[in-house]
């Protein structure tokens, strides 16, 4: 379609084909009357794969985990305002990742907007906070151009969700034209100076340590951080991160806790906190009397650029500022036994490295379990693991879906809490449709088990019926077998270590979505 | 809790206390850890029955329906910025149907909030263009006095959704203070000189008609319909309303029809159209070449207030101004035979008619099969009918959930496309938790068949695969019985008309939660 336009296109064939000439190749969808043009431009863009979600929220997951894999934005189709609030939470998440994406939201035509039809809303008042650029197509012949901006904005400066609106009338009227090849931005190099300083003051402090994400944990940018850890800093990632490098042959940095008393235990006694490719370290939330920002006191903090920066890079100019020759070993591979007794969030980690494959993608909604299954994964065969990190649960499952369609060569294991399961359990159908090559396993504890841990932790209380009612996902207990098959996706139920040794090993032998529900303590 | 503060309240508390005063019976939550102290002082408060909702979605649609039936609004309580977006497409159609609702969403602690942790986002700016009312309880001690003007806001000027947003802080500490009661506004009354004005109209027209929501579909507001129609007037609903009686001993108007061409050749020659209790008639979505606005050229509209005012009233006093001393006749009894053959809309429609017990609440998200299972039931034991008002699909069950809540001794009937049905399939769940009183009959056709017959109308073209794929949900199927069955709500599936009449017959009979999965063709 980037040829001159010899037959009229479609707002909506000017659209598609513009996403696909910059290198779009997947579509996220769940359309409704407004979007059936954009539907028929889809049929005929053969260069992107369209998957349809039966849940907005799944679409937009799904467009995560596809764009952590490849790098690159997929679009996703949605249905007016209401379709975007489906979507909203793990469009959040994504912005919190920092990951391009491409919301391509269809409205009424402008025509029939002033009407106020039932399915019309202010959509780029409520989808404008969550995203990181907006704009809607009023105009036919803007739709090219407006899809090109868009690409180019869901790079940067800082990578994240954005929207483009497509109203009905501009999609079916004639006159669209491709819109200008686009390129992306790329991420900002933080200055020499600015590295020159951080490596005098490192080489000043008594005890420093370093806090890294975004491209600093890619294989590259490990190898600088072993560096790093080499020339005496202590290197930490954040809680959560959106994809990092892991296992045999990598160097694993130390991770921050996740309770806040934890992390300002662990970090006492450093003087020099260096941020790169992230921000300094903040508590998740807030407690009475805990404090918020996790530096501990008189410790200088040393910004080396947020997730618009090339951390990798920044990493290496570092450990070469430092003259950091010497490397901290990488992790050996470590196949554990086969664990036995009862089925814990551990026993469930030491399967995993006995069995994932290499270039495995984990996908991590595991919520109270995710902890215990990531640690033994640190010497398993090389993968990548990717976090929940804006905390709206109910991501893990179609951030696996979409990370399957990216890598259909590549094994992807999805954890999942069962709370967080339960918000898009729709993924289940999408995995089925496409026999996308998931392993579900959904810890089964009947029970928002981090709340009960967090009612505790905020004060709140001893928990009356009421409030344990709220922090209980049982009575009825939900039979993730039976739900999983309603869906298409084969699932067995497993109650020990043993059992469930057995059916992860079957399980990433056979090709295409299978779930475990993996029955741990409550 | 309305006694002067002997033991000091915290932010949390005066807030629930306040509600509770203010007659809110039921709070739909889904919590996280910035509202454990809402949690635990739901604990203690018994006026207030909680439900836990395993997605925000269910909530807010549960909400709605629990307020049309009680005339009172329901709190939700959700967990920030992500959980209101989970929440936001069944606020929209609450919006729709002007119900009274308060949403409390959790908040980080005031000071937490400039660090931008993981869960922060606007959340004024994302759900302020989707509310009536919103503001943020960032004092301990404006929380029962903004939790009491929450309440009035929820009633109008136009009643609907409104947010009080309750950072952790304001709910933890100690200095919550009761609200002052406060008395929601009334609807408005339209003036004497506009009945007049508009019986005259009426009385000078040729062909008049008038479209009515609101009260006006109350018991009362038919009544006046009723005569309204004696005096020579059409009088017909909206497509789409909130609740309306309906059934033997009831005056049925006609209904506007969904498609804009078929409205429109219905309406022809009408030279005048009255609007009571709502908007000048609009298309649902805008289609080429076709008109937005419901209302034949020359036909002159005269408008008797919006959903803000008291439509049974202006019926009423219109009725009187015109002299209106009969009524029309209303609906008799019928007991349609036992249908047989294929199972399809209207034969669900029939068992309906025949085994619906008196006062029974009906949850209509039925999309493609709803009118032929509406038309049926006109002549119905005596019941209320309860449709999607803001086309966002899957709020059938969690209205339902709500409904059921509010009228423990009426049997609610939800009507939900299968389409619909996944959107919010959580709802099950709580109402197995709940043994909420309802029979789901789920359209299972496998398909977005709506869509199907939207392309068509919409000149999208002849669907390829991608575009008939995008259509369809089959491939795989969704076994119905199984998914209900997970969540615990006892399940049956049936082909044909004979063997849903007697599903639907055993469901009703039977208490609690059940689930007929009818297969109707695609």
């Amino acid at each position: 379609m980037s040829e001159p336009n010899a037959t009229p296109l479609t707002g909506a064939q000017a659209l598609v084909g513009t996403l696909a000439d910059h290198g779009v190749t997947a579509c996220f969808a769940n359309p409704g009357t407004s979007e059936m043009h954009l539907v028929t431009a889809l049929d005929g863009e053969t260069r992107i794969r369209s998957v349809l979600c039966l849940f907005e929220g799944v679409a937009t997951g799904a467009a995560d985990g596809y764009a952590r894999v490849t790098g690159t934005p997929a679009m996703t189709l949605l249905h007016l305002g209401a379709g975007y609030l489906n979507a909203g939470a793990n469009i959040h998440n994504a912005g919190r990742a920092n990951t391009p994406m491409i919301n391509v939201i269809g409205d009424h035509a402008v025509p029939h907007l002033k009407y106020d039809a039932p399915l019309t809303s202010d959509i780029i008042g409520l989808a404008g906070p969550n995203s990181r650029w907006i704009k809607s197509a009023h105009k036919v012949e803007d739709t090219g151009k407006l899809a090109a901006e868009a690409y180019a904005a869901s790079y940067g400066p800082k990578p994240g969700p954005v929207s483009l609106l497509l109203p009905a009338d501009s999609a079916w009227l004639e006159g669209g034209v491709i819109g200008p090849k686009t390129a992306a931005p790329s991420l900002r190099q933080v200055s020499g100076d600015a590295v020159k300083v951080a490596a005098k003051a490192i080489k000043a402090a008594q005890s420093p340590v370093m806090i890294i994400n975004g491209t600093a944990l890619t294989e590259t940018g490990l190898q600088a951080a072993a560096r790093l850890k080499a020339a005496g800093l202590r290197v930490l990632t954040d809680t959560f991160y959106g994809k990092m490098r892991r296992g045999a042959g990598v160097f694993a940095p130390e991770r921050m806790q996740y309770f806040a008393e934890g992390a300002m235990a662990d970090l006492e006694g450093s003087d020099l906190m260096v941020v790169a490719g992230t921000n300094p370290p903040v508590a998740f939330f807030s407690y009475p009397g805990k404090p918020s920002l996790l530096v501990p006191e008189g410790c200088e903090v040393l910004n080396l650029g947020d997730a618009s920066t090339d951390s990798a890079a920044t990493l290496s100019a570092l450990a070469d500022a430092l003259g950091a020759d010497e490397a901290a070993p990488v992790e050996a591979l470590v196949v554990p036994d086969k664990p036995n007794g009862d089925l814990t969030a551990q026993s469930v980690g030491q399967s995993l490295a006995r069995h994932m494959p290499e270039n495995a993608l984990v996908s991590d909604d595991g919520v109270s379990n995710g902890l215990m299954s990531y640690l033994p994964t640190q010497n398993a065969q090389p993968h990548d693991w990717m976090m929940l990190t804006g905390g709206a649960i109910g991501q893990g499952m179609p951030l696996a879906l979409g990370a399957a369609i990216a890598a259909p060569d590549r094994k992807v294991i999805c954890l999942s809490g069962d709370g967080a399961g339960m918000y898009t359990n729709q993924a289940l159908w999408s995995m089925a449709r496409e026999q996308a090559d998931v392993t579900t396993i959904v810890f089964v504890n009947h029970s928002y088990r981090i709340l009960n841990i967090e009612l505790y932790r905020t004060g709140a209380g001893n928990p009356g019926p009421t409030a344990k009612d709220m922090l209980s996902i049982g009575g009825p207990d939900i039979n993730w077998v039976q739900l999983s098959e309603s869906m298409g996706v084969p699932a067995v139920e497993v109650t020990t270590a043993e059992a469930f040794d057995q059916a992860l090993a079957e399980a990433i032998t056979a090709p295409g979505p299978r779930l475990i529900a993996a029955v741990v303590p409550g």
